[in-house]
């Protein structure tokens, strides 16, 4: 409970600061300093040891669709690297056009983040690519069979045996899931227009952006979205002051409570990274959200107790804007081909559980 | 009807010609260059006249699930150009889940085709790029709402003026399937070891495969595949000699005849050019055949009217396997973020007429 007491202490605080056109640009980048740093280019690497061809072959199962049962999902579908890393969807769309639970939340920078997805219940990036693979509502496979799909592609020996030279059958979940958290360790947008400010370029923010992060800082949106990521580092009730709306946070979704039971753990979430944030609609775990705008007020809202003005939305929104990094190049992998062994895609609806989370 | 006997009489003397052991390389080679050319590595411009900024937004428009309905489906759904240009299903799956009526060609060398769809019912890249995006099965928009879409995206104002510098509105539907046929007439795949072969490169094939190019030229598959493509120049009976299977051939999809209603073009189908063809299985207009030597076999007996060897089959499969090109590099692109003003994507389900034809 004391992170709670932190926040609503320097969210009181913070509304006595001095207004936002009073503040020198260099002023308020030292001050932007002591909260927030330029996102790192290179992430660190979760105890895969990550190599060029793990790289390589991580890449490829990012982009295969064959790790579903339908064969036409992979990892993109839901974290499109052509979008921002996730899928414009409220909540995603999986095997047999069933709905997954939760927002997807994007893949770049994700291994920054102290867990994986909202409610925090895979330890690192390799953990959290094991999920999907098997959830009925994403793409519905088992891992036995994903493996077992893989296996009958000729294509795929070579760089798993170049990811993997110690392994004599390397073609496991392990090192697939492996495999894929080190491209995704790749994943990394620096070089945001914010970047550029706090390593000294003051022309990087115009005023009304920086009139935005003087409003971030002084209202306390930063009490929980600071560091490099501005967020992913906590988890937080989602309405700390006030309870959002039930379309915005429907009741059935107690978040981190549902891992680890603990009913001061109801609503908690993972405090979800802003970095790229103007590329990622819609909003929030629930996805109801469409406008950053809408979702900046009810933040100041539900976790602050207090009402911004439509010029504070504003700004502040364009302040957001300028986390947006320099995207990952990416080319796209050409997959070895299927052969007559391969299992023929099998897109008959499953039986999901609709209750079961998937973010 | 002159095109069938042809075939026959070429079939019938072919099954006299000599066997493939006694051929030399060079003689082969040889004959090869008489029914055959290397694919050229540029497409011809279908009236076009691409520039490199319609390239680039039609790369943007092709990997562009903000033109389907959903905002899941882009072009790179069921033409992954991960996957040989084509998505490894049966028939596609579109908006819904609903199932598409026919196989998805590969996009790869398409514009070298004499007409798009299986039943040319198109005549170009750009009359083909604006049918799935309409279609209710496929991506499930209209034309006029993907406009609309595109409209509240601020960062297509400058690609679609680039690309399309006289025009006052740039954002129509017309010019978004032109700039997609001119990033498809970029989509070549030269230098598979075959056009090595023909450009004189006689170790380019070893003894099966060029075991297989002499009984694919001798048996008479050369009749239907000819030319840089191996297909793609014209329309032919799918049971030419003998109706295949109703699996095979569903009596329901009367192919070309659904386009020009002349009895006479009943089951005619475009011939699909074999380049690549390793790489997208299942085969047929109705996908109904997995593996690449079940096709061949079933070719034989349906067009030629002759049951192959085992190791014929073989042969000619290997043949197959050295039409598989260099594949175009991709650079994914990065899609410009939507707005507030953007819809909100739509993923209730469509009311699908089931029988239409989709590809």
């Amino acid at each position: 409970m004391h992170i709670r007491s932190t926040i609503l202490a320097l969210s009181l605080a913070a509304v006595t600061a001095a207004p936002a056109a009073a503040i020198e640009p260099s002023q308020l980048a030292a001050q932007a300093r002591q909260m927030f740093e330029p996102l790192p280019a290179t992430m660190p690497d979760q105890g895969i040891d990550a190599t060029a061809d793990m790289v390589t072959l991580g890449k490829m199962l990012f982009f295969e669709p064959r790790l579903s049962r339908s064969q036409l999902i992979s990892c993109n579908t839901c974290h499109n690297l052509a979008t921002g890393g996730a899928d414009l969807q409220a909540t995603s769309v999986g095997h047999g056009w069933e709905r997954g639970g939760r927002n997807a939340p994007t893949v770049l920078n994700a291994g920054f983040h102290i867990a994986q997805f909202w409610d925090g219940r895979a330890a690192d990036l390799a953990e959290q690519a094991a999920g999907p693979i098997a959830n009925p509502v994403e793409m519905s496979h088992s891992h036995t069979d994903a493996v077992a799909t893989l296996k009958t592609i000729p294509g795929y020996a070579a760089p798993f045996a170049a990811a993997f030279p110690d392994a004599d059958e390397p073609i496991t979940i392990e090192r697939m899931t492996k495999a894929i958290a080190a491209y995704e360790q790749t994943l990394t947008t620096p070089d945001a227009p914010f970047d550029r400010f706090l390593n000294g370029d003051l022309t990087a923010l115009d005023a009304t952006e920086r009139a935005g992060l003087d409003a971030f800082m002084t209202k306390g949106c930063v009490g929980c979205h600071s560091g490099a990521l501005l967020g992913g580092d906590q988890y937080q009730p989602f309405g700390l002051v006030q309870a959002p709306s039930d379309a915005v946070r429907p009741p059935e979704d107690t978040g981190r409570h549902q891992v680890t039971g603990d009913e001061a753990d109801k609503y908690l979430f993972k405090v979800p990274s802003l970095r790229n944030v103007a590329l990622t609609p819609p909003y929030f775990h629930s996805g109801a959200v469409w406008s950053l705008g809408e979702a900046v007020s009810i933040m100041a809202e539900s976790q602050l107790g207090m009402s911004l003005t439509d010029a504070e939305v504003a700004e502040i929104t364009a302040f957001l804007k300028t986390l947006t990094g320099k995207q990952p190049q990416v080319d796209l992998p050409v997959l070895p081909a299927s052969t007559a062994d391969t299992p023929a895609p099998d897109v008959t609806a499953a039986n999901a559980t609709a209750a079961e989370a998937t973010r």
